[in-house]
This record gives C-alpha cells, structure tokens and sequence, in this order.
C-alpha cells in the first residue's frame, strides 16, 4: 500500500487527551497498511501564548527571532504526539521543517516552500515508523535561517509532503465536518459537499471560506493531489478536493459549489481623478510599492462635462491605513480631490465550475439579492466565480437568499461546527 | 578586545521583566568593548511545564522525543532574548545548539559534547551582532538526531562555548552571589570565596555543592578557561574559578575551601560475604550492568572465626531500588546473607588544596565532629577532600561545627540568597 500524509492542526490538538485521540487516529490508518506521515501545528492556544511572550519584551520583535521563538509551538506538539504513538506501541519519530527537508525563501514569517528533499522521511518509512513534522515551518535555501510559511502554513506543509513522497492522498483533520455550500454558522442548512475541483475550492479560498489556505489548494492542484478535508472530532467522510473531471456525471450536475463571505475587506474611493492616460496607473503604483493587495477595482465612466472620474478598490482592513497614506502622499501629483475610506462593507461571492456552461447564473444571482433588499456597490467575476460588495449589515440576508435561491438548501441540518477558527 | 561568553539560568530568566534586565546586562557587556555570546537555559518552570505535559501523553515516553520535547524550551527563551536585546538597539541572533555547532554522542537525555564547531558563530560575531545560543542541547555527530546534555548542561554549554571561540572567559550568572565555604541556609556566617581552583571546585560538586555541574567544572579545567560564577540579581563581584597558581598567596593562605554536604545518597550493606577472592568483584559487576553510580566503598576486616565480611557502599538515593534488585538476584552465586537499605544518611566533604601540606587536617575535622556530638559511619578521602556519611539528622550540625573549627565563619552575615536551585 502506498503513502498518506495526515495534517491535524491546533484545535484537535488541544490537551493531552485529544493528542492520545489523533495519536489513536494516526495508529488506524498505520494498521489499515498504510505508510503514515503527518504534519501538525502548534497545540491549542500555544501560538497564542508564544506571541504575548514576545510582545513582553518588544514591541517591534525581529522576524527571524519571531520565526525562532513560533516554532518552538509544533516542536512540542510533534515530540508530543510521537509519544502518545510509541504508547500505543508503535514507533514514531518527530522532524522539524528544517530536518524533513522543507525548503523555503528567505521571507521570515510569510516564507514560500520552494522545494521538498524528504530524504529523512523516507529512510524513516522504510524503517518502519510512523512520522511526525512540525507543519508551518522550514529553513531557507541561502542562508539556513528558519522560516515560518504564515496563516495556514500546516495546510500547505501537509500538501508538500505528499506531493514531494509521491502519497495517494492528504488528509486534512480539521474541526469542522468538510466543505461546506455557506457558513453553517450563517446558513444551518448549508449541505457538505461531497467533492469540488480545485479551481472552485481556490475560488471559495479567496472569496473567504476559511476551512483552507489559498497556497495549499494551489500546491494541491499544480501537483494533482488529492485533498480530503475531514473533521478530527468524528470518522465521517468529509470533502474530497479533486481534479476537475469533464465527463464526470457528479461534476456536472452540481453548477454551484458553494456561496462564500469575506468581512475582513474595506473600500476605499478615490474622488475625482483627472481621466487622462496614465493617472490610474500612478494611483496603483503607489499602493504596490507598500504591497498591499488590492483585490477588486471599478472605475466610474467620467462625466464628459468635468474631465473627471472616481476609482473604487477594495483591500484588507489590516492594510487600509497603509494604503490611506500612500495615498495621500500622491494627492499632489495625481491632482485628485479627495479619499473616501469605508471598511462597513461585505463581500459574497457565488462559485461554481458549472456556471460556465449555464447562462443566466449572474441574473439569477442579481435577482436574489433585489427580492432580499440588497443593494450591490460593486461587482467583479471570474470564469467561475460572481463577487459583490455590499453593506455590511446586510451580508447574512446575502448569503441566505442566495443559498436558497440556487437550491443549495439541505432538506435537513447536518452540519456540525465544533467552534473555532479551523486554522 | 576579546570574547566573552555568559550564561543565565532559568530563575534569572523568570519572565518577561527578568529577560529585559538580562538583555540590559549583556548590552553592558558588549558596550564595555566585548564581542558577547550567551547561552540560555529554559524560563523558569519551562522544563516541569513540558515534563508534566510528556508524562499527559505517555508514562513512558522515548528518549529521543523527550529531547525533541525539552529543547523547545531554550528555543523560547534564547529568541526572547535576542528580542529585547534589538528593543535595546543592539542586535542579535540566536542560534539552537545544532546551528551553534554543539556537536554530541548520541546518548539522549545525558549526552556528551565531543566538539563543537562554532562556524555560524564566528560568522554572527564578526558581522557585529550579539550571539545567543540555546544551553543543554546539541546534536548528535553519527545519527545527527537533537540530543540534550542532562542537568546542569548550560553551564557546560557556555563552557564548551568559551573554549571553542577562545573567550577571555566565562561568567555563570545564577541567582546566588558565587561560591560559599559551606551552604548559607546551613551556615549563615559561610563566606563567599573570591577564588577557588579547578580542582577543589570538582570536589564541592561532587560532593553536593549544587553551584556548578561536575562536567562544566571537567570542560573548564581541560581547557583552562577562567569561570566567573555571579549573582545576575546583582552587580558584586562573585567567585573566580582559576587554575591553582602555588606561588600565589591568595591559594596558599586558604588551606580550606570549603564544607559541602550531600543528602541524595543512600547506603546499601551487604552482610556475610564470603571473604574469597573475586566475591567482591562479582558484586560490582552486577551493579555496574545496571549503570548505578557507586561513591564511597567501605569493606570490614573479616572475622577470622567466619570467614565472612560485610562490604557496604553508597549511592544516589534515585538508584537504591535498581541496586537491590541487582543484588537480590545474585545472592545465590555470591552466597551472602542479607542486604541492609539505609536512605536516612548525609556526606559531609572538607575541601581545600592546601591540605596537601598541612598534616592534621582530618584529625581536627573528626574532632570537631566528636565534640559535636556527630557519629561517624564512612569516610572516603581524596588528596584534597575528606568525606564522612553520618546520620541524615546531623547533617546540619556536622557542617556548622566543621565551618567553625576551621575558622571559616565570617565576622558577619554577607551571604545573600535568592531562592531556587540555582540550575
């Protein structure tokens, strides 16, 4: 039988009792003739303890002794659950990022793997044990600093593994049921999706589901990895994550995965720029040079009276004070007339591989939200994916409207959240 | 000028307050014109904290993965810090022991140092940052797997660190004033020592001084590098241990040392051996497969009528199960009687080079014991130490009547103690 790469991330590594529960968890797909290798994260709140630690003593830590200081987190959770495994009576043994072979940049606390050399990991297969590695975590190519790949870095650990030891699958335990159509928080009878393409599952990653990182499912697809994201806390099955699969009756039918929201964006307008060639491209120059990422842009036709138009963009929250500044500093040059900043709005978005091939998904969708009351302040697509800003107050009736809308609605509550943020 | 190398404790590394005025102290340092380089223990309860979550998982948890668990302590400490050591507007970088070259035998839990090759080190050194190296960790030189170095291993640490760099010398920052001629909380007049040598500092500690390890005392006369053991709760100078210099008065004046005393060993007697050659080898042999550290031997003169003799020793108290049970399974081969236990006993130790030249010595300590009213039961002597086992009750009142007889006693109080173990 082949490989399995298993990723368990902090809440289903809480206390010693759900380390010995993954630890039992781990030892089943062993006796069931699999080669286990697994990648976890910090337990519980560790991270979080690690980071008051930290501002203790300063305010403004280095971030390679930031990186040094986090990694202590999954050290202690893999020598842990290797130990609740050698009780079980089998053998396991721990490895860092850095002794599994994770390669990465040089870029402290957002580090990209930039390669996978498992060759202590496999010498550790063939000698017969289970093994453990600190997810989250690498040592870059130039300098042998260590590295920690940012939010969601186990996720993407998991899927380097078994793309770079060639594992049937990945599964990723997390503390939820699956994927699911829309938040269960928001909409109870939201259904687990049984399977979604990787493009769709990218989709619902940038547009705000949570369950996982955007660079995981990118890792996933560029080496055809088939992901299972499943909950520690029961044995159901959960979502597969798969290649896209053209003729495949399943694929087919379902023309929309899923309705995702994202609260963390704001908006900010720029008023009255000079419609002349070049300005727009000054205005976003400026914002790339603090790299911010800007996500959706509209630019208003300009009133052929005044010469004049507005830009509209939305970006992270966390960013808008940065990219207010910059702003500012090019009011001059750009000769714009003022900055309008509005962080109280909500993005939905409506995904689905199907929606190709369906005209009328985008008016059906735009129906709903008028039947719901809502007004749309901005509008962005993809081949696969209908994105609207709206009102932040009115993001749940959205996400309702639209569920039931396109049918997504369950004929019963079968979700279950388990709390937490499933990182 | 040169390189020093410092060493903090845990309890002098308590919190985050602790951390910052540690940083400060190494800034004065490297202001004063040194190139500094540190190595950390754990923040204080660090060590029980990760213990007690090992024995949550498993009662019995590998070697290896304790290691992997333990050395995530000094990783937290030596990144925090580096970080108050930048807050101060001096940098830093700190190191794991593997990174920092601390090269090992492969024995987990009490490994040995058998090079170091500092590369990183230097590096960090000549481009003008502070160096901050995990304490009581390295890696093993077959298996290259993290190993760690057993009790007191930051002192060696640091130790190891100062000979291999060439460090002017090396300052052990704990939280008592230096070495004392005898316990404070026995002896409350005991006297810190401004100087001791190499060689009488290994007898204080493996006589019970808890103030350095053995082996960190071992790497420092091997290498002749001048320790400097100091309160970090203070600025006073603390005790200098140097090379025996016999033209120097200082050493010539001090004929005594010190008293320590040790209350870890028990006493194992075996009654009724038969007095033939070889019964007493076969003894020590089965103690020496079950790797109990014997101390002090004593063999009775036979009775002529029996032909029989008791042979008793001592050993750390931890061992006595292992050690009966050893010698409970060969008392059919040897033939002796019984075996007595006795852990209610304490070693007293008088220290000093100069009792080399100085007749007299033990008959004035047993002396000082007999008015005391101290009952003697063992004693063991070295060229430059006299120990006795008496009664655990009288150990107090053995070292006080010791320490006074021999002029020890300052004129008044000085000691300053700040609890903990001073690890």
């Amino acid at each position: 039988m082949g490989i399995v790469v298993q990723k368990y991330g902090g809440s289903s590594l809480g206390d010693a009792g759900r380390i010995k529960e993954v630890a039992r968890r781990i030892v089943e797909s062993k006796k069931a003739g699999y080669d286990v290798v697994v990648a976890v994260s910090a337990m519980g709140d560790t991270t979080d303890d690690l980071l008051d630690l930290a501002k203790g003593v300063s305010p403004l830590p280095p971030a390679r002794e930031m990186d040094m200081l986090l990694t202590a987190g999954e050290r202690i959770s893999m020598a842990l659950v290797a130990m609740a495994i050698s009780d079980l009576g089998f053998t396991a043994r721990s490895f860092t990022g850095s002794q599994a072979g994770v390669i990465t940049d040089s870029a402290h606390g957002r580090a990209k793997i930039i390669d996978v050399t498992p060759g202590r990991i496999s010498a550790a297969i063939a000698d017969g044990h289970i093994v453990i590695v600190a997810g989250f975590q690498g040592v870059s190519q130039d300098t042998k600093e260590i590295t920690t790949l940012g939010r969601g870095g186990t996720d993407t650990t998991a899927v380097a593994l078994a793309a770079a030891l060639g594992a049937d699958y990945c599964e990723i335990f997390t503390d939820v049921d699956g994927v699911f159509t829309a938040d269960p928080r928001i909409v109870p009878t939201a259904r687990r999706l049984e399977r979604v393409s990787y493009e769709e599952m990218l989709e619902m990653a940038a547009s705000g589901a949570k369950i996982l990182h955007l660079r995981c499912v990118e890792y996933a697809r560029r080496y055809d990895m088939p992901v299972h994201v499943r909950s520690s806390f029961s044995h159901k099955e959960g979502t597969w994550i798969t290649p896209e699969q053209p003729g495949e009756e399943a694929m087919e039918q379902a023309i929309i995965a899923g309705v995702a929201h994202d609260r963390s964006e704001a908006k900010i307008t720029v008023v009255g720029v000079p419609d002349k060639v070049g300005e727009a491209a000054r205005i976003f120059e400026a914002l790339a040079a603090t790299e911010v990422n800007i996500d959706m842009v509209v630019q208003n036709v300009s009133a052929a009276a005044t010469g004049l138009t507005d830009i509209s963009f939305t970006l992270p929250r966390a960013d808008g004070q940065t990219a207010m500044s910059a702003l500012a500093r090019i009011q001059d040059e750009v000769g714009y007339d003022k900055l309008l900043y509005d962080d109280r709005i909500g993005k939905v978005s409506l995904i689905g591989a199907g929606m190709r091939s369906h005209p009328g998904i985008t008016a059906k969708f735009f129906a709903a939200l008028a039947s719901a009351g809502v007004n749309i302040e901005m509008i962005s697509t993809s081949e696969i994916r209908i994105s609207v800003i709206v009102n932040e107050v009115q993001v749940d009736e959205a996400v309702r409207a639209t569920h039931t809308a396109f049918e997504l609605d369950a004929a019963e509550v079968e979700a279950v959240v388990y709390g937490g943020t499933g990182r």
